[in-house]
């Protein structure tokens, strides 16, 4: 048994198939892969790795076996499972996984290939662990599936509260002691038990809070557009291929996009947080309803009818239309007077948080800030952007310049 | 200057009339109140007072003012009034302050009388400042009012963060370093500035998830019930008077009713947790209107009325039935773009915090363990409860013998 | 099983003999003393009890056991020992513990008579547990004792953190999972493992570090100087008696205190904070050897004699002899090298700690403000101390009144 | 003015020229350049860098010129230094400076030639600041240095917390907020107030207990090592220059290893955490007096010497000879009864740490695991070790293999 110091969950005790997984290089690989992408250009201390937060997957994974009573080879697959969660991790995490999946096909928690041959594979096997049933869990298939990613997997026990701890915004201190003991299994369902309501809610409401203040701040999904469009040129301008890119860590990217001529301006303006500005910051209502819709491909024509009709480079603009909000956990189960309920029907918050989800919805056009005026001018035309409720002209008077403007 | 440490805020700066009020009877007599009362009896660690959340109730508002750049005779005015602004508590703070409004026609925040006369009057003239100014600040009037008692006051800034610290439970944890950075007056009303719909709305979460877990357990319920019947009872049959009760602290009442016979039993039962159970335990569409409106002397009534009805000792009945939920917090301002506005306009989590705080209400009927069957019975028929909302049976049937049961 | 929410521990796990006897009323009395007595005059959020601290201790003696391997009624007995430890404790615990033990012989953790009989007895019985045996731990005999009282005890190991968590003062922030962990038996002595050395010198400097700016602060000195004073004129000239004493909590003990005639004042002076100054504060070079040896009669000789010479009233002088300091925690063992080591041979910091104690050694001659300049020179006089290393002169000077004065 | 959240310290407030130093390429640059290298093998979630620390160090000389009394440009000046003050550390910080030191001639406080040129140099011109006198406040120099660099400078401060923070080792924890509330300066030395001899120590002690246990930890060192031979061949080998790598980040250093041929195995070890092994770990009190002087050069030369004896490729041989132990902060000032006095007069502890420096002092041979059987025998003889103070059979036979050993 080993015994590892956490910032989080302080000791975490590593034993059994676990062990003998941490030391392989799928694992020590995600030391370089950080957890929150480029929101730490906005929280400068948010530097943890999804190294550190697998570990603490598997440690709540293990507590939570231990308080639903599972023993045995199920639930050392579901500790491996939760161990390998996030191998199927690119770089930067979440920030190019899209860019990643339309080039190979796989999302990141598509890891039968990753962890069905090598190392990793043969150390499952010593175990007597099939890697395929590994994998199923690690894509939240079957009973078990629902601990590792589920609406109330270990997952995002542990991500909301190391990543409060690790950016100082203290919304995602859920309880997560109380979440695993409360668990169970009723009828195959992972449920949590009578007296838990105020517990699920709680477990919503800390995602919906990080969400606009954290996840998606409007410099990190800058940041990320610009990562994105270098990782793009990367692709399309160097030898680098897809494969390749998908199994680069948080380095190799980084200095990647430095080294290639192609590339270097977004290396460098990431590097040193040079980063585009608001040219547009649109609610849901200001935005038609095709332009939702949209797929890659028509947004790339976009930017260029955008990039024609302001005169500026196309390589300048970037249009970020994010996906309409789901809130999966809305759907977790808990026990009420005996019966397991669906937390939507029982708790009027979680209509309501659906509801704030699209007030917090915004569609970005970002620009370099000498440039930004006139690229807000012409997305405006271009996308057909209902004036009253886009916020281009707040932000470019400055009205958006308080605490939230840094970060 | 004086420098406490705290272990909220870290280090308390307290100068000027602050230091000065620091040393009289009516501040330190407040180490003696505990901040939640019988909370602690769920929470163990709770026994925090309402002296050290004065403290940080001053130095959070120094800090606002410092944000806010209000300086001098206004600045110290409101720095005075948040020092001395539970004065007014009587013991357990407001579990038994109803009754003592009942007796004496104040609440807790009536403090004209207390800080109107004495060394507190004193102190505060010598400072150049008017006791009545002050006692109207305390109670939230005119403009500065709204720091020290209103939506976005101070107190529940530091009560929140302070009652999440030493109850273990994370849900307080708001960032009231943002709160008091981004407070603005606008047309003579407090606001936040531009940017902190979710900062508004996290204030507004955090006393709903506390509400349930920590302010309205049914076991710190439970035991303000017998401390209100048993402190009634020191009125009715000692000589203890309405205004002696009002000055009195936590040590006092706590060792009154152990002291005389007529109170010994709940001196007892509250000094060492031997608590009655619940009898019934309804949500409020159980509950017939005219009994949601009920009075003091009409819910006496109805204990004595259960109490015959199942053949015990009216002491033994407590019946509790909550006022009607209100949401102060919804009705704070923040500004978005450019415009102040109500965050229950701008916000569609608050229209369901509102409904949730309904879910959340019940009404309780309370009784020793081994009759708690019988008054139950008894109650649902002489209140006239609708039996399918009443969770009187799983309660009896341990259903609800959960974590939260403890707790 | 029940399970505690605790703002250290976080989640504390209650189960058999342990959770019959929460409910018993020597343990639900714990919840009325305070851990820290009249420290929190100096750190206002130090109003942690005895009973929280009691949950804590058995919480870690329970995780001890655990990785000890330690099973069955051994185990059940330590983690009954862990829960009961303290209930030998009188009003304000360590405070007036020599006063009780000079009229009753018995100190705190001499418990055979108070778990001997009664309901804790029946209780302990029940489980096949011998009370004897149980407070044999308590005293810290016998080879499991130590886990209960020793060196490398549970108990600092709970007291450090939590003292740490409600003063704000972080010196006691040790590794206890570390600590819980390492613990070994070897040849009947509880050592840590290997590695270790470092966690053992941890647990002495952090108690060295609390010691001065804690445990032994002035302020909290001269405070508890005036208890015992008080509570010595509550033996001498009311009726309360020894016994009475040793079972009253601390809201008896001040309520009796403020009723009584010839204790109000000081009854008062302890509810306000209006305390005493440091009329003289002296080295232990400055300080006679026989003065350093003297018992309580000839302190309070000395006492009337100041008084006498200054021309004030006996009641208003108290002197103050601490005992001279010991390490216990310098002869905890650990394992180097393969051999068990006492520390204080492997560590040069323990008898650098040694001889620290000695710098803080600290006697005091407390009065009234008024007073304290009069009574000063009379008690330099009349002690016979060296002027030149008693900081009487700097005490009054105000070459004090840094953060230190406050706190 | 930018606000800035912080893990440790909350909200920082950037300003001045400190807001517009923020932006520029080699502030930014620290974002890649981690605080503790190698340590993040020891403690997974230690991945903080020296741009948050940077942020954090120009917060407390904040605060403490505030509390000084410091104003306009002097102060102006300091704030720059300090957050300024590491932008001179090469890659993986401290773990390669000697390296670069060799080969450039410069430490990471030389950084006159960095800021007295480019976009650092012309911000600090504006804001009217002489860029070679802030870098001379970086090297420590002039009264005000002290604060920047010396032995109660605000650098150790933020590191101690920060570091405690993110391994999750609470031994760091000081009172910062005390510290720099203290500091005064006395006839142009910066000392602590009076009633400080306690908080001088605890700062000493914090990074006592830190450096065997986090920055001394023989992993981290096994890795430090491993990380300067690769280097050292990057150089030998390829076109990479000296001041090429003064200037590279983390991730520049760790993929160039990886991408050329002689250092890919050093690369590819460094990123998985396949480590060598100690095959020697001897005390001071076993070595030769000549091998403690031992310049780079005639290390070299020992460990050609060993790998021969033992039959293995040089390359697999490191041999770690630490520099003597030093405390700069033993010679801290502190006022005592009105006087200055140096912290190792008036502190018995601080001998005592001096000889504990020494007593946890090891010298270490590393190599793979496969030969360190033999590495370590021949090591023993060639340099000609005492056999009975080392501990190579010990962690052969797995004495070690405790908590200690993962970290």
């Amino acid at each position: 048994m080993k015994t590892i110091k956490d910032s989080v969950h302080d000791y975490i005790e590593v034993e059994g198939v676990a062990l003998d997984l941490l030391d392989t290089a799928p694992l020590q690989r995600l030391r370089h892969i950080s957890q929150l992408g480029t929101v730490t250009l906005v929280y400068p201390s948010a530097n943890h790795t999804r190294f550190e937060h697998s570990l603490g997957v598997y440690h709540l994974a293990n507590r939570a076996l231990g308080h639903l009573g599972i023993e045995g080879q199920q639930a050392e697959r579901v500790r491996a499972a939760a161990l390998l969660h996030d191998v199927g991790h690119g770089p930067y995490s979440h920030n190019v996984e899209d860019l990643i999946y339309r080039h190979t096909g796989k999302y990141h928690d598509e890891v039968h290939d990753l962890i069905g041959e090598g190392e990793v594979a043969g150390i499952l096997s010593e175990h007597g662990l099939n890697p395929d049933r590994v994998a199923d869990l690690v894509a939240g298939d079957g009973e078990l599936g629902q601990l590792v990613s589920g609406e109330l997997d270990v997952d995002r026990m542990d991500y909301l509260v190391r990543d409060a701890h690790h950016t100082g915004v203290p919304y995602g201190t859920i309880d997560h002691g109380r979440l695993v003991r409360e668990l169970r299994f009723v009828d195959g369902d992972l449920v949590l038990d009578e007296g838990n309501v105020q517990t699920a809610e709680s477990l919503l409401l800390a995602r919906a809070l990080m969400n606009p203040v954290v996840y998606s701040h409007h410099v990190a999904r800058i940041a990320k557009g610009m990562l994105r469009r270098g990782t793009e040129r990367l692709l399309a301008e160097t030898d680098v291929t897809p494969n390749e890119l998908r199994r680069m860590d948080d380095k190799d990217l980084l200095v990647a996009l430095r080294s290639h001529e192609a590339t270097a301006g977004y290396g460098r303006r990431l590097s040193y947080r040079d980063l585009f500005k608001r040219a547009v910051w649109a609610e849901m209502e200001a935005v038609p309803e095709d332009l939702l819709a949209a797929d890659h491909d028509e947004v790339r024509a976009f930017e260029e009818e955008i990039a024609t009709a302001s005169g500026v480079d196309p390589e300048l603009v970037i249009l970020d239309v994010p996906e309409e909000p789901e809130m999966k956990e809305t759907s977790s189960r808990v026990i009420v007077a005996g019966e397991v309920r669906r937390l939507e029907e029982q708790s009027t918050l979680v209509q309501a948080l659906r509801a704030a989800q699209y007030d917090q919805w915004r569609l970005g056009v970002y620009a370099p800030e000498d440039v930004s005026d006139r690229v807000g001018d012409a997305a405006v035309r271009v996308l057909g952007l209902d004036v009253e409720d886009t916020l281009v002209s707040d932000v470019r008077t400055g009205v958006h310049a308080t605490l939230d403007e840094f970060q």
